[in-house]
């Protein structure tokens, strides 16, 4: 039986402000990714974060992103290889000592926002951020976009891995999302989402744009966590995968050897 | 032979700003407390820092402070001891990540600035910067200001703990410092100041503003790592307290179980 | 005819966070205060709240609060009087010139939070602050904690000033607020808070924790702007008052020489 | 008699974190860029440093920079032309206030490092940096890369303005630097340097790097404040150039008419 995990970014709150329905999401997901505290986060909601995912049975994974609070961590910012990595390995293991206090495992690290972005295409950036890994969380599998410089900028160095895929995306004949802004850049049907998300974990390929069928690693799928249409969403995903036979259960180490 | 610890403060540079001769004191000291990014130090500095002890072979502590850059936590703040609790956990993660990559323990948690001079004064502070250092580094020693009520909560819960002397500080009778602005504050004299050390490490007392012998643990002293003033006196004092008789070397955990 | 001003704090939302209903409760008060990015608020929100304000006829005042946005500038922090006198300059400065921009002028200064409460009570600090408010806004009205130190200061240096009273918080014999946390400190009903309000702004006098009549100066009265309950009561109290002989007016500066 | 002016960068300081010669660079230059508490300087800083040109008879400049303290506004950030718009109205009106306070105008404003080369190239950027300017400002020049995108778009909205060379950098024919770590980006030697300004002030022409002559406007010169280097080469050419015929003094608003 094929599977696929769901993972939803989480604990973005900050001090007296409030981003996500961190609680009413987590019953859905199998894996969360934890903002760190540069882009989002702060010490005691990640604190928090931990605890309600150890509560629910989700896997834990740290979510560095840019120093860039109020940009949310959106902004690129040209922030050297060196610099990235050790903005990495510090948010890492700010995470990883919530783990370790709270007894659960730090599962993974997805980047976030800009960071995400800019290292999916950059090799320089995506084999600094994968060296922070390594090195900050051995044992942890890193998420990144499927098909992308991080992927391989994984594979180059043995670090366990899952490709993360997008329900609500559109994707070019390369493997690539179409662009925002661009036509065909996002499946706004809930349903068609839902059965491009099949095909991914089923057969792993997906309809891209052109028409044409692309070849792609499906390990995750990203949820978004904020608003009512967010929760309405994971809901129906997760009740509709395993009904049509795919597993929701978050990736391992192990996975990504096939990937 | 009787044994002291010297420590400084190290990596407290911040992006573009440079603080400390870390280079130049490192030779002479054989603990150092690294900024973790709240009040002083970046990711960048906390990583060379770690790997600048690592080649001289000085043991690696956190050195967390209140989040406060612009006041380089020194300024007294009312964070509550949950929020403190979360804060130096995060703190002591992120060093910890950068100790885990290079390949070194990390030795020692000493609170910073107003955040290790609230604590000294504050149980409830006191207890929950121990717990933090418990559950997020384990095995570390939490390193304090001798007789304070830091030493007190680390006892309660069972922390390995060293006790801190000041050498250029005068001591009241109930062996508290003298406050800073008070007659008897400070013992400028270098010479003196070693003298009254050798006392400290070799006796366990030291005499107090009142001419009283005041009896107090001595595992390190706090040396200061900027200016000119400050690398003269360390080589001083590094080769006076050996000749003396007193063998410069950190702490180790079980010397606390003599505190 | 008496009068009374309703102020509320408004643009406290940062970046991708939102806090307070600004749209909504605007249109029932006469003065907001608008957070200038040390404790609140960012460059974006400031303006869009200044036009906010220019669009319903509502005065805008500078919000200036301590530098700690994850403490939402709650918690007392020991700023030196300097500091805090620099520290308003700059935000005062900042929300000038999106008033400027916006061909409005800046009516009034209100201290947030921490600073506002140490600054009631300390007249080095509160003295700074009044010093800051004279030069980098004049013309504009310190509003302040009714009969606190500020008050003080602003009358000994000549500043304009208006007098903020609470009406859902209990008042002490000698005019200063119930400390929450104390039996007495909140006033939960809703229409006997509107009964106090229309004594203070009637009769300059409320009536203490201990039954006894304290004289007080009312120009303003404090309103939350975050959430239904807030709204709800805003649009009570500014039906309430007119209907009951007190008109519902921002204060002037010449409002201030009767204080 | 031809004129030019030496700006330099100032209040570069942040908190306990030194930066820049202040002081001892003042005495040569005519007018000084302020920083504003984004990238660099803090409130402290900010009116220490107006009172200190204030004393010297240097013409006070803000100096916007990127939010990013960390990077010191040198990381190029992808800020909308919004956001930039109001980030720089902010700092203006923050430094402006300490002007207000010392009794001495706002002369110009220059945007610092990141900002000011993303700007001299990107049209929408500079008109949203060229109205945050006129907005905040009113009267200021803008002080910006000579014959960059910057010095159009203040043209067409009639802000008045001046171009700004640099006497150690190589110019193309285009009239647009070498990029640095291109041959021919630096101009190490000092009296090459200095004549080649004098040819600036003198004829408006440069010698670009193909040995063609360039047309350019120059209006004052960038002068480093940091490192005992920089003194030298300040004193040098405060003195070189009245010397050869070309007083150094600051431009005016009217000047830019020529630009």
């Amino acid at each position: 039986m094929p599977t696929i995990d769901l993972n939803c970014d989480l604990g973005e709150s900050f001090g007296a402000y409030t981003i996500g329905m961190d609680d009413e999401i987590l019953p859905y997901v199998t894996s969360a990714n934890i903002a760190c505290g540069f882009h989002a986060g702060d010490p005691s909601v990640m604190k928090k974060s931990v605890l309600l995912c150890k509560k629910y049975g989700v896997q834990v994974g740290a979510h560095p992103g840019l120093p860039d609070l109020q940009g949310f961590g959106r902004r690129k910012m040209a922030i050297s290889p060196a610099e990235a990595e050790a903005d990495v390995v510090y948010q890492i293991g700010a995470l990883k000592a919530f783990c370790d206090a709270a007894g659960v495992p730090l599962h993974h690290v997805k980047p976030h926002g800009a960071l995400y972005n800019m290292a999916a295409k950059d090799p320089a950036l995506a084999a600094a951020i994968c060296r922070a890994v390594q090195a900050a969380a051995p044992g942890a599998v890193l998420l990144a976009l499927s098909g992308s410089e991080m992927i391989k900028a994984a594979h180059t160095i043995g670090l366990p891995v899952a490709s993360e895929v997008f329900a609500g995306r559109g994707y070019q004949p390369d493997g690539t999302l179409v662009p925002r802004g661009t036509p065909g850049a996002m499946v706004e049907d809930e349903d068609t989402a839902i059965v491009r998300v099949l095909q991914m974990a089923k057969q792993g390929t997906v309809q891209a744009n052109d028409g044409s069928t692309v070849t792609l690693q499906a390990d995750s799928v990203c949820i978004h966590g904020d608003g009512p249409k967010a929760l309405a969403f994971v809901q129906k995903i997760s009740t509709a995968l395993p009904a049509a036979g795919v597993e929701v259960r978050t990736f391992t180490a192990t996975t990504s050897g096939a990937t």
